[in-house]
């Protein structure tokens, strides 16, 4: 690292918010997937939108790259600093700027975490509905287009955003969108960096769009005898107009590893785990009778409602934490996880695709997600980590995200492309549109020290 | 015009879909809106997403500027041909692609007009929400990002759109977006075509949201004293976290022109019209009586409810031809239409302050407007076309901007920038945004072909 960008560093940030130490470049070398870590060559903690636009300016004059980092949390490499170069960890800008509670609007600093965010809002009767699991940074949720269990029924990230600020790659701040809901006043920047993971500007603070927190909820859970049954009874929801807070997915194998932490008098058996939020009870209890009607039709063998608040929260907690239950079994084995998508018409067809590949390929794994949106995350694991084994963990990825884009579905739901998807957009997007993409990265970061490596095939950056 | 540029014209399609008549370039010089006409040079029918490959193209190499044109149905100037050129007229290109029920999904061409598609559409239960009073056709209505009375709701045409099919300004095709409702897969190019105004490209298909339509429905009428009443009622209605389907403010002058044309026994005063949809009528009554009781609490003198279909569809057919019923009475003046939105918080203000300054500055108008949106539409008329009163019209627009964007709102909620608010845009955005806006447009068309002299103010573009 060039000293004298060093020194330029430490004259925008006091030493304190400077750091080169090991430790510290290591805690910033990888996130929660298992792509390999890269260590940066600092990390800054800016507290200012000034001093981020400051350090950036700083980075484009060295040419050095810029990684934001929020929670760390993400699951296809985001934020992993493969260029090295200095990492924006954004925890010193956390705070609500301002709530507009008669709005449903709140505006923060990237850094807030999601969780902390809505334990707030909730003395205020409200919450920000995109719901990652993990306790995700709000930059990071936005920088991803994060979405999770809730956007069934309140939209992933991308439909829960309505300003931004950014920070471009030659360190100028702009404004994009309105607190107005509605706006027609020239092009959508907010949707432009909305998902695009930190690779064409960097944001210093969002105005969200808040929930009420529901009147009345009611949670559900029906067992069914085989994966597809479960994906066709969740098709037939859906396709009956009701919409619902959550309709999760968890084949048996998913079901085992949930049990072990959320103990449920629940058979062991492919799942659906169902939240239906409304104004009144009689409103709900109308939808459960409909969905308890159309499961039955699909043969549930067991259909649960009418579980209390405390219960549904342990359900939604142990969903939430399943993914890491699933890994902390596997300790130190390689790991990968699927984020397909498709409408939800091919959504039982995708199932039974993924139960039966786990199958034939005999993989330690199993399948659950969003079904409600056709998302659906498999976990594979390898017992070992030679070469051809994770060959195989590739090779089950390479053929669900085939058959996802050839049910029209996308090779990522909510995870974002990060390292490991680049090499599907040129299946899910024909050229003419990669290199639209292409043309807008080297639009906005000409020197490509923005997240370099991310989302963008490199052939295509050339 | 270049003969050479002609003559490839008429290669590429048939003469009977290539003019150059007086009569149809003067069919395509003007929309809605009060905004000079101007002639296009030549205007043509293409059938197929190859021919307007083929033609913008040719227009590319000749330089010739293109505008595409849908229904005309627009109140800002967006489709008039400023510098001439080629109008592209996509009245051929309006077939339904692919209707997938399912899915909630329909692909449709550019050229197909919206109420002839829900007509199609309510066949299988279903319906494209965003609402814009005209039978506008869906390209225009994507190139505005148009919304309407039903946006409090189902969101405005931004939020409905999945995918897109787009002929960029060197005439090659991309396709953005996914039939999976869920993507993170690189750029969000959709949201960027979206309410570009043909300046950024030209769409030649679209995958749509669709609704389904309300199992019940129930409309509402509320007088009131004054429109400040009638404001804070509706910010009181979208603060208890009801959603209404609808929620449009009329001023006493809107009622008798709405009441004209719409005998309904209620006085002509400060109105809200509303409509709830719901899946039961349990929900949808215990829904009015909460509004029933905010507009008490706000001075309501009368509130109508309980009106049948036939009534309800009167009222909506009223509402929407309010616009030009207000037009026919006033032939051959000039007039101007706001287009102004604020968080709701501060519609009251904006309303309050709409109703004062029609009033001191003694103009010929009425406010109407999707309120649960904080959009306000203020119609003015001129009594002559003198530059000094056609002034004191501007100066109208300019205050009433002013303070909408004093409030945080925007300068357009939906009818776009067009002609009438480039000037406006400065004031809503600070420089660096309104730069990155110019950026793009001279990176995805540099010889500025695409609808010249629209949504960016020209100073960006040198």
């Amino acid at each position: 690292m060039d000293p004298a960008f060093l020194a330029e560093v430490r004259h925008i940030l006091d030493d304190a918010r400077v750091s080169t130490g090991e430790s510290v470049r290591a805690l910033h070398a990888r996130d929660q997937s298992s792509h390999a870590a890269c260590l940066p060559d600092l990390v800054v903690w800016p507290q200012t939108t000034d001093e981020v636009s400051a350090l950036v300016a700083c980075a484009a004059r060295f040419r050095v790259p810029v990684v934001g980092w929020g929670a760390g949390s993400s699951l296809e490499g985001n934020p992993i600093p493969l260029a090295g170069g200095m990492v924006i960890d954004f925890t010193y800008m956390n705070r609500i700027l301002a709530l507009h509670a008669a709005d449903f609007q709140v505006v923060v600093q990237p850094g807030l975490l999601y969780k902390d965010m809505n334990r707030t809002l909730a003395r205020h009767g409200l919450f920000f509905a995109p719901d990652p699991g993990a306790n995700a940074s709000i930059g990071g949720m936005i920088a991803n287009n994060a979405a999770g269990t809730r956007t069934v029924k309140y939209g992933a990230t991308r439909d829960n955003v309505l300003a931004l600020e950014v920070v471009l790659a030659d360190g100028s701040v702009v404004h994009t969108g309105s607190r107005s809901v509605k706006q027609s006043a020239g092009y959508d920047l907010t949707h432009l960096f909305i998902g695009s993971e930190g690779t064409l500007g960097l944001i210093t603070a969002a105005t969200l769009k808040l929930a009420p927190l529901p009147e009345q909820f009611s949670a559900a859970i029906a067992s069914f005898p085989t994966t597809t049954d479960a994906a066709n009874a969740v098709y037939a929801i859906m396709g009956s107009g009701i919409v619902p807070a959550a309709l999760e997915l968890l084949d048996a194998s998913a079901m085992r590893y949930f049990l072990l932490n959320t103990p449920l008098d629940v058979p062991i058996a492919p799942t659906l785990l169902m939240e239906f939020h409304g104004a009144t009870e009689a409103a709900i209890a109308s939808e459960l009778a409909l969905v308890r009607e159309l499961c039955a039709d699909m043969g549930a063998t067991t259909f649960v409602s009418g579980v209390g608040r405390d219960e549904r929260d342990r359900i939604w907690q142990g969903r939430h934490h399943l993914f890491h239950a699933m890994v902390q079994t596997h300790p130190s084995q390689p790991y990968l996880i699927t984020d397909v998508a498709v409408p939800i018409s091919h959504y039982p067809e995708l199932a039974a695709f993924i139960a039966e590949l786990l199958d034939t390929m005999a993989l330690d794994g199993a399948l659950f997600g969003h079904a409600g949106d056709g998302n659906a995350h498999t976990v594979v694991f390898a017992p070992s980590d030679d070469a051809e084994t994770l060959a195989r963990l590739q090779h089950f990825n390479d053929q669900v995200v085939e058959k996802a884009l050839a049910l029209e579905g996308t090779c990522t739901g909510e995870h974002g492309v990060g390292i490991g998807k680049q090499k599907y957009l040129l299946r899910e997007y024909d050229e003419a549109t990669l290199t639209l993409m292409a043309l807008l990265k080297r639009t906005l970061d000409p020197h490509n020290i923005l997240n370099p490596g991310k989302v963008i095939p490199s052939s295509f950056l050339l």
